[in-house]
């Protein structure tokens, strides 16, 4: 994907958008790889995802937006474009639970994640030694109901240092402020261990033990200020019986969400996500 | 099935529970098909599922109990037995969504659900014809917020003249009063088109729309007095997407939903369900 | 769908194909509702599916080629138009299971399919009374070893006839000559019930009980001269175990059928399958 | 599962089986968690897996034998039992690929599987960092069409020094002959990275590929002589689409072997699983 620009565009919907977006692509001697489109019809809005080879395009990072001006301007588009390089920077924050920072750090080691991982955050020490094994820097944040604010503060610090795209909350048990999720709007991607809007909330695997439901499920979405309410990137269930304890559900549920977050993470990567009225338009 | 008497039992947990069945089963000369248990240590219960094949088995409905009795007082067991035949009867019972009838009707038909079907029962008329189809009596109560004390009297009588064991709302878009639901205490099969507990209550789909899920649920569980909250018997999920229209997720929803209601009704008539702590303890 | 045109392009790959399909298709007033293409990198091969909404497009029937060759030959395109209406006539084939059949009426009848059913053939009486109910016509043609070419002549009349667009083949227990399905290229949709390329041929839930295997699956394809090998369209599959008989893995099996089946006619309906090197590009 | 007792049986179906084997463990005292059992009906089998807790329980592997072996004569019982503690000795054995390697060993160090990993061994040195990281000595011994006998040998002496019960090809590249299985019959677990029996063989997300299967699978089974062809100990599958390359589905298939192949490894510690004709009794 490296030597690949990916275009994202919002507008109202009318005709000749993709006539207009392919056109203007072609026009500038660019190979389009890939071309996804959907409208939103409650809401009469058109979304679309162009990806263009960038060997032979003739625009570049510094010549694209005025070239593209006119055709954005003309369908009133929000749009931005990425262009596979430099590779998005992404931080992991966890709390003791390792799964899924131990699942993405082998998923990026052995090539599967094109990123670049500046840092890991914690609350708790326990992730120290799976981030020096990494060759990736760390950074303990201990919070208490009394440093809150202060630690995230100095969290931010940390994100900002780093220069980081987006945070990944790879199991951190902390409830965000308003104030550090609007930093990052949709680039903080969760991971909850249900299939919500069921067991939204804390404990979520006795939640469903105590419900007897016959499936679990885990769900990754991007943070906003209300509560597990985020838009939804990705959700997998699978089933369980009577038999299964809390910690039977623990045990499958650390499957699922290993494999949904890192499915959000590929997806936010390749720029293939789309957020609009707190719903995800989800180009694979 | 039909030669195969089924004995359900719950009682304290304690040693030699097993021991004491099988070896009173084997002392009639039965031949234990299948012995399936739990323990549900919560709450020190234990759950036992016995298959005793009748040909050579020594009891009969008539000479079951008595002989069953002292084993059933020493460990404090609550305890049922179903002989298989005469099979049971079921009503089903629905609004104007026909797909879960229609599919319980074809299984039935083609010899895969092993019940009576004595009676339909519907708030509207539109599934007189397939019910004339299949050659089950219909009988179509309207109800409306001013008769509905009456209308429910009205189906309450028609299940007892029927005769049925047992009710399956297949898809019955009515909420069932405190007193109906007591005459059939965990004999009330629902449908509910959603993976509860999301998204209980009315239009399931929309809010699941709404909400932007990845993945659509079906439900089907024991009605109690409390709404779509009652034990869990089965669930099922498909993945969704930013694509599918609510029409779309309703059109995926009836496949999920006719196979999770089938699911429960078949183990239902298998006696393979008990319910304890608003839970079910599925021995498939 | 009705008031949409589908266009169908398969072409070898270049720059500017979508920017030439989509110009076209606005420069004539047309609104693309959807358009999916994908690039076969191994064969340098480029597909595309273009969804024109009717109502403001300029071209017809009647008008389009014309118009259209230009692109069409400046890109060496193979290409096909599908106007929406009239809807596809469709002709259902079937022996004595029937339980796929009836799921297609059911879902023809519920207004899911939208396709006309002129004919259902049967080398079995067994269908009769299913296509009375649905009103559609039903003609019995026996085979025999000695009688298969007439036989095959007979129900090749019959779909010509019917001016049937297309066959699905919904469990039907014989194999067609390479002469019957020359006359259907890509138009006749078989449901194979196993996962292939597991268990090909016959009686494939034995085998699947023999080999022990974990899960089940169903497949649907386009019939090709090599026997189940033809470009498979959809897949599903279960889990099973070894508790399942051959009985249990029909009775699952026949959920599984029925869904992938349906998936499949449906993606033909709306003329979402291209053929290419005996695969198919599924643009859903 | 450590203070569990697991007493595994397999004889000819008869009645009495279960009355007697619950009888025995009971008259010594033991309370019996679990006790599921299956009959083969083709072949007349019976299966049983007691799971007996050990405080309390009177008999101790000095005495077990002498006790049981009346029942056991009895019922012309074959029949093992695990004590629970020590736990299992488990090697790996592996080629490059190591996700399935570095997978075990986070649910070992997490706790998730209650083993001893006392030997990794591969024909590459690639693993050698994932060992050392976890504790486990590590054996490089490469192998050539010349060294094979040799090479084999060496790896068989290895595994007898390491004690090792068990043995897990968490994707080694390498046919083993048929001395070396007969070692470990029923105890060396492959994965095979696809929905066998399709695909069996070498390269099989390239042959999925060619033949345009819309799911891929895995499977792990134990290894016999028959390559690809052991009993069947747990399978798994996901969707795919023509938008997949080669390198997509490999990429999708390392999550599907990670969980087969744990599911595989955990049913085989618990003494969950039964092989007889070619198949497993799987007891989850």
């Amino acid at each position: 994907m490296r030597n690949t620009a990916r275009l994202l565009i919002a507008c109202p919907d009318t005709r000749g958008i993709v006539a207009a977006v392919a056109g203007f692509i072609a026009e500038h001697g660019g190979n389009l790889l890939d071309a996804d489109q959907h409208t939103d019809k409650d809401h009469g809005e058109f979304f679309m995802r162009a990806a263009i080879e960038r060997p032979g395009f003739g625009l570049t990072p510094d010549t694209f937006a005025s070239a593209w001006e006119p055709v954005a301007r003309r369908f009133r588009m929000d749009w931005r474009i990425f262009w596979g390089e430099p590779v998005k920077r992404m931080a992991v924050v966890v709390s003791r639970q390792l799964h899924c920072l131990s699942d993405l750090l082998w998923r990026w080691r052995s090539g599967e994640l094109d990123v670049d991982i500046p840092l890991i955050v914690s609350n708790h020490p326990d992730a120290a030694g799976l981030a020096r094994d990494a060759g990736v820097p760390f950074e303990c944040c201990p919070v208490s109901p009394q440093n809150k604010p202060a630690q995230e503060g100095r969290v931010l610090g940390l994100l900002a240092d780093a220069k980081v795209d987006y945070v990944v909350l790879a199991r951190y048990m902390q409830i965000l402020s308003g104030d550090f999720i609007a930093r990052y709007p949709n680039a903080i991607i969760n991971i909850h261990h249900s299939f919500l809007p069921a067991f939204a909330g804390g404990s979520p695997y006795q939640q469903a033990y105590d419900r007897g439901v016959k499936m679990i499920g885990a769900t990754s979405h991007y943070v906003t200020e209300r509560l597990d309410a985020g838009p939804i990137i990705a959700q997998e269930a699978v089933p369980t019986s009577h038999r299964d304890t809390v910690e039977d559900l623990i045990r499958k549920g650390r499957d699922l969400e290993r494999i949904v977050l890192a499915r959000a993470v590929r997806l936010h990567i390749d720029d293939k996500i789309l957020v609009s009225q707190n719903k995800t338009v989800v180009f694979d």
